[in-house]
């Protein structure tokens, strides 16, 4: 059997031209870009609680990586760097081949080095690191938003938790739709350059990206910005035709995983905005405003105006 | 019960004052320092292969980032900033409050801010991501010895191992070593001064924190430095008074977990090595030197200048 150094030169030692000092040293070596602020985030995917025990290792490799980046797309930063923390209950060569791959896939695409790491054995968790750059005092933070934005979203949220109500068979839903759903939950594309839009074109005044579900997650953008706000059923995208309506709202409105990007901006950027949904190919969807108001509480109205109740405010991971 | 967020607001957002903006937005932002290169470092600690499940989480929480801070010290670089990420069975509020008591004791002593992080359920598993500074060009790397310099160790390598071997009851230690080696395995002290300073005084080439055992961990060093070498047993530490002298010689060569450092050094730099020795209070062992030869390659010489066949070369996770 191939020891773990072995192990890890086999799959993760692969080139890192825009470091310094890759895997193989006590640290890596990092150069910043003069009058850059670095981002960082980390992320841990834990087997059973974030993934299903027999998810496609290429896919989680993808996966593990692009969440970590859909945090730095949250702040507008270029990601730069990456590192793997990986406990796994025994050394499969086959496992770690498809999983690097994946993630390799995922880092080549949006030109960042897998700069270092750790392997240890324990049952199976994935921390990854991702580290981008920003020019100083431009990113995109939680807290900018001001009375009176619009409330934005991205894509289509919703779609990933169909899909985990699809496998987990809590749902059937018709093949098409499911192979989409499937898809946004297994292989979600971190909206980099929708973050790097909004920040250099100005466009955007708080953001946030969408892991625990719509509403907890402008919830959180608003109570960093110390604002009430309101989101209309309406305006968001139109739910998918299924059999459970339901579902497909809740998870619209409280399922994570589909890592789009929330965001908050002035009603003068509309025409600005409108204009980046093409350029990208990506909807973007202008679905509330923000009020004066305690910090953090959201509102949901239907399309009669009227007040809905929501007890399904997103995933928490703890309480309940 | 309270929620994840909550449970993280209590314990862990504390005052970042070297941060740009710390915990609570979806990255945090850090400005590095002009000219500084970046040194990083990721280890995943796993209960019941890293560490035992009843250890007091105080202790635990020191030893996260104290084996993080272990390998800044190993590249000479001074400690700045770590981020958490931890899955953990259930919230409990006590277990969390004792840990973040440990983790930030280890992070005010040395000037760290911790400026981010995860939770999440899951088996036990706690994820430090540490980052320090080094100007850029003089860190200190695995890579640099040279043939004909001298190896070198600081401390009492082996007092971790043997530590554990008397919890786990496969020896007996008397009561004030025993003490002396529990503390040595839960309660690590990083030692950064030393990095810091054979950086600074040009008096190592080369160096590796001592975490798989001491063999081990100067075989990485020669192999990075295309090198050989040789220790000799008669330089090593004189072995604590204890029944199973075999033990103690086993945990001094192949224990990992006390976190000292092995370093290159040139024989020119003797006098001034001693010298800091002293300064340090720390003792620093000339145990062997370096060679032309396989890469790697560590012959082991008794005290009457025998080679010594030695199978015990440290700690591989997956291998045996």
């Amino acid at each position: 059997m191939p020891s773990e150094f072995e192990l890890i030169a086999r799959h993760f030692a692969r080139p890192t031209p825009r470091t310094l000092l890759g895997p193989g040293d006590d640290c890596a070596l990092l150069a910043p870009s003069p009058g850059m602020a670095l981002a960082v985030t980390t992320d841990m995917l834990v087997e059973g609680t974030h993934f299903l025990p027999a998810t496609d290792p290429r896919l989680l490799g993808w996966k593990a990586l692009a969440v970590n980046l859909s945090d730095l797309a949250a702040m507008g930063a270029t990601p730069r760097w990456a590192f793997l923390a990986g406990s796994l209950p025994a050394a499969r060569d086959d496992w770690l081949a498809a999983f690097a791959d994946g993630l390799f896939a995922c880092a080549g695409r949006h030109g960042v080095d897998l700069a270092g790491g750790d392997t240890t054995r324990g049952p199976l968790n994935l921390c990854l690191t991702a580290i981008g750059e920003v020019p100083a005092g431009t990113a995109l933070r939680r807290d900018g938003a001001m009375p009176g934005d619009d409330l934005w979203v991205s894509g289509q949220p919703g779609l990933a938790a169909l899909g985990l109500a699809h496998l987990q068979q809590r749902t059937r839903l018709p093949d098409e739709l499911a192979a989409r759903c499937v898809n946004a939950l297994q292989n979600p594309w971190p909206r980099i350059e929708l973050g790097l839009a909004l920040r250099e074109r100005g466009l955007a005044r708080a953001a946030i990206d969408v892991s625990d579900g719509l509403l907890a997650d402008l919830g959180h953008l608003l109570q960093r910005s110390r604002l009430a706000g309101r989101v209309s059923l309406a305006a968001l995208p139109p739910l998918p035709a299924v059999a459970d309506p339901a579902l497909a709202r809740q998870c619209q409105l409280a399922g994570g995983d589909d890592y789009e990007l929330a965001f908050a901006a002035p009603p003068a950027k509309r025409g600005e905005l409108a204009a980046l949904a093409l350029e990208l190919a990506l909807p973007l969807w202008r679905c509330g405003e923000t009020c004066a108001g305690e910090g953090g509480t959201l509102t949901v109205w239907d399309a009669h105006g009227k007040a809905v109740a929501v007890n399904e405010r997103g995933f928490d991971h703890f309480g309940h």
